[in-house]
Parts: C-alpha cells; structure tokens; sequence
C-alpha cells in the first residue's frame, strides 16, 4: 500500500480566472468527467463571484449543480465572502473554500476588506453553515493567499501567517490552505512555513496551493512532501495567475506535479497517460492559452511503470 | 559565510548542439565574457568532436584559445574520444570533460563504441595527460550520460552506474558527473544515486547534470542538495539536449537554478539580475530557439535581497 496524496485540480477555477475565452459550462463538466475517468478525485469546479466581474463564472450555479452529478468526484468552490458562501451552500456542494489574502494590500486588492474583516467575514460563513441544518457537513476550507510573499507589500512575516491560520482553524476551517499566490516561494520557506504551521495547528489538515512562476514550484512540492503535506492544488497545464500578480504565470502543472509525485511513490489515483490525453482534449478549448508543463510535451520515460494507477 | 555551490554554464556546448543556427565565435566569446561579469565561474566552452558531425563546433580550437584570454573563467570542453582529447590538451585549457553513457545502446548510438571500450579510452586520455608534462595539472572530468535512464533502454541499474563511477575514479578522474541526458530522473532516485556514488567514491567531487524534459529538473537540484551535491551543471534559457534522445527538451535552466540556490542560501557566485541580462543578450542571436525558464520572464520577487551577489 503507497501512502496517498490528494491533488486537486483547480483549473476550472483558478485556471478560467484570468483567460479571457468564456468556456461553456457544458465543455466545463466535460473537463471534469475526463479527469475523474483520468483518476482526479478533487476539482475545484468554480467561484462564487460576482458575474458582473468575472463573466467566466456566471455559471457558478449550474456548474456546481451538474458536477453534483459526477460520481466520485469531490467538488468544491472558491467563495470570497458570505454572499458567495450562501450561494455555495444553496448549490448542494460539500466543499466550500474561502480566501483571505496575509499581505493587507493584496486582500484590499482581491476581496475589497482588510485582512481582520475578510477574518470575520470567515466567522459569518462558519456561522451560516451552522445555522442551517443541511450544510452542517459541509467543509470549509480556508486559504491564506500571498503566504509565500507578496508582488505589493513584498516578504511577509511567517508570523502573520501563522496567526492568521490559528484565527481560520478556531473559526472552524476543516482545512488550512498556504498559497504562493504570485509564485515567491522557495523550498527552504516551504518547510520552515509549513512546519510551522503544523505545529501551530496540530491535527488541521494542511494543503499547500503553489503557483510556478519563477520554476520553483515542482520543488516546492517536493519540500512540502519532505514535512508532512499530503494535499496540494495544481492546474491542467499551469493554467490559472492571479489578477493582481502581474506576470503570475500559473499554477503547478497537474500533470508535472502527479509525475513527480507517482515517481516518489506516493499514489494520487492519478493515471499518468490519461491525464495527457485529457490535456490534449481541453487545450483546444481554449485557443490563444499557453499550456506549461513538460511530461505531457515530452511523454512518460521508457519502460516506466506507475503501481497500480488509478487505483 | 555563505556555503558555496559550483554552478556551471553548459549552453555553448550542450546548449548549441542541437541548435540549427551556427553562432559565430565573437559571439561565443562575448556571451562567455557577459557570463564571467554576471559571476558565472565555470562554463563548458565547446566540444572537441568531429566538424563534419558537429559544424556548430568547427571553431572549437579557436573558441579554447579565446576563452583562455577571459580572466575568472574556468573553461572546459567536452571530449568524447583520445583524438578530442588530445586537441583539447593541444589547446591548453585546464579542464577536460569526458562522457561514457551508462546505457550501452546510448553509448553506441553516442559514440559508437561500446561501454567497455568507452572506458577504456577514458583509461587512454588519462596516460596521454601523464605522458605530456604540460598537462600534468588538467583536471578531468568524466561525466555518466543517461545515469538515470535511457530513451533507448529504459531503466539502467544503480548498480551499473555505480560500477562505471568506480571504474573512472580508479582510471583518474578528479571528478564524477552523474547526468540524466533525458530526463528520467526523479527527486528520490536522485538522491538515492548520488548518495550510492558519495558511499562508493568518498571524497571524490560529484557533480549533477540534468535535464528538465519532464518538469522535475528544479526539484532534482533540491533533492540533491539535500545528499551533499555542490556542483551543477545548466544552461542559460535551459538550451540544449541530446540528439538520440526525441523529446529531450533541454538542460536545467541557468537562471531558474541559481535563483533556487540563492533563495535556499547558497552562494552562486551569480548576480540574478545580471545573468537575466545575459539571457536578453543571447537570446536574439539564437532565432527561433524557445528559450526556457520562468524566472527571467518573471522577474525576482519584489524585494528580494540577494546577499553579498557577485561575491
């Protein structure tokens, strides 16, 4: 038995958010069917944001309601506030994810708080989850973006971090996301912030969210795999940036970031060759987007052998 | 006191071998003094290897003679052969490389001998520096082509590159490089390798060259770093490859190293801003090359401080 680790495609969240090709919500749920058929097991499915901004989410609704009826597949979706969270919850989904950016700026910049109202904003979610008797089960997972550092304020302080995540986990957060939003991080960081973050939080299970904009990422991972982290986000190609991260060029690459992690010997349920040909079914979807990532450009090596993929 | 890590240019040999576009030799030279400003302290310069296979390295003898004139360089040339060798002792730069792949059909495909026979012409290179009184202090480097597996093979045995490694120290090599030409290599078999070569060699200098054509290239250089390796070889913009090995999409890239490096505490010798220059320089001379790397596109993170650069 290999030890598991979670990989969740955020693609059709974080990937769609800055491309500028509205995807129909039809060519979304295909996406996701091929990816639960490749073995993915958790897909960030969309954002509860205001269409008006993001018209490449005006779906929100309708996406998170068909991919309800994908078996196997664990949807979740990014709110960045109540609003967004009571639409999540009316939507059936049992995975709801919530940001609250460590550098102030960048929250300002993303969700229009500060970081202490985003903090209470989260509160409010864990409260309305609570007043309602369906979605008692729901999970929420809270993300700390700009964790790693920041393209506004610059270095952020670990201990910010790490008070922020004590505030998310005796909220009620089920899950603790550090992002490297902008791609800053470095794998020495990694261990120090997530090591940290362990032995602040005890049990709270921790994921880690890299993007891979000046090439660390894939190392990135491989330091939180050295601590302890056994969950971790990645993108179909490295798609995906941030609106306030210029030059933030995507998130990990999923194919990548399974490659690495197969050949570790961790099992992601991930079937290497069928999440490449998943690449080569979306990557026409959406003319104009680079696609990073190098294993599904260059093929698996020779001979090689993934224990029991899919499993 | 920062620890120091050898990082050492590549491009003008395995980054030009696979390019269609002959770069004259000003060129090469004027990248190599660009380099040498920007804090690079070693760059494998050209390869001593047939004009007639290789016309990008016609102008080995004289690109040997130029760089010899460039102060703070420690030029190296590849030799696959005694009669490379011996124009390489000819011209009098100080470090000679020599490849034997440890994939027998590789070795053929390579240099059309067989493994044996590689060896024991690294045996005749040897008794030809001890023969010549003024090479007496060459230093050699034998570096183990597709240590990590073979496009042509598939998986090669720890035990043969193990064997191999001893059989060139014991010849006279000052340095064992362990290179995986095609990017097979992942983090764990890296340092699983390189820690089975420190056990067999002691104190014997290893040095890691790999290619990123699978996405792990960067975490490869971490891992190792991690099993006490100190030396690496990159390529500016990740140029390069291997002509008998489809898809092998270049070596590590040069700036994406050194910045993990740095970022992880180490001493490159490299200013980062400087060698992003070098690559704005080389990269018009080298038309419709895809150049690699995400650092450079990115740029440093806001307020990144790079101690004591250019040291």
């Amino acid at each position: 038995m290999r030890e598991k680790v979670l990989l969740r495609e955020v693609g059709p969240r974080d990937g769609l958010q800055l491309v500028t090709t509205i995807m129909p919500t039809e060519q979304k749920i295909a996406w996701c069917r091929a990816e639960i058929a490749a073995g993915v097991k958790e897909i960030e499915v969309t954002s509860f944001v205001a269409a008006s901004v993001f018209p490449q989410f005006s779906d929100a609704d309708a996406v998170a309601r068909e991919t309800l009826t994908i078996p196997n597949l664990d949807a979740s979706a990014l709110v960045p506030n109540l609003r967004g969270a009571k639409r999540a919850f009316d939507s059936g989904l049992r995975n709801i994810g919530f940001v609250v950016s460590a550098s102030e700026k960048h929250n300002m910049a993303n969700v229009h708080r500060t970081t202490e109202q985003s903090l209470e904003e989260f509160a409010n979610i864990v409260a309305e989850r609570k007043a309602r008797k369906a979605t008692n089960r729901v999970r929420l997972s809270a993300a700390i973006a700009t964790s790693f550092g920041c393209t506004i304020e610059g270095a952020i302080a670990e201990s910010r971090v790490i008070a922020i995540a004590e505030r998310l986990a005796r909220a009620g957060a089920d899950e603790v996301i550090l992002a490297d939003t902008v791609g800053y991080g470095n794998p020495s960081q990694v261990r120090t912030l997530f090591a940290a973050a362990a032995l602040a939080l005890g049990p709270m299970p921790l994921r880690a969210h890299f993007h891979d904009t000046r090439g660390l990422g894939i190392a990135n991972v491989l330091a939180a795999i050295d601590v302890g982290v056994r969950r971790f986000d990645a993108s179909l190609g490295g798609l995906g940036g941030c609106p306030f991260a210029p030059g933030a060029t995507g998130n990990i690459d999923l194919e990548d970031t399974a490659f690495l992690l197969e050949s570790l010997g961790f099992d992601t349920g991930i079937d290497l060759e069928a999440i490449i040909s998943v690449r080569a079914m979306v990557e026409p979807l959406l003319p104009g987007q680079h696609f990073f990532g190098m294993v599904a450009r260059a093929g698996l090596p020779l001979g090689y052998q993934q224990r029991d993929a899919g499993s």
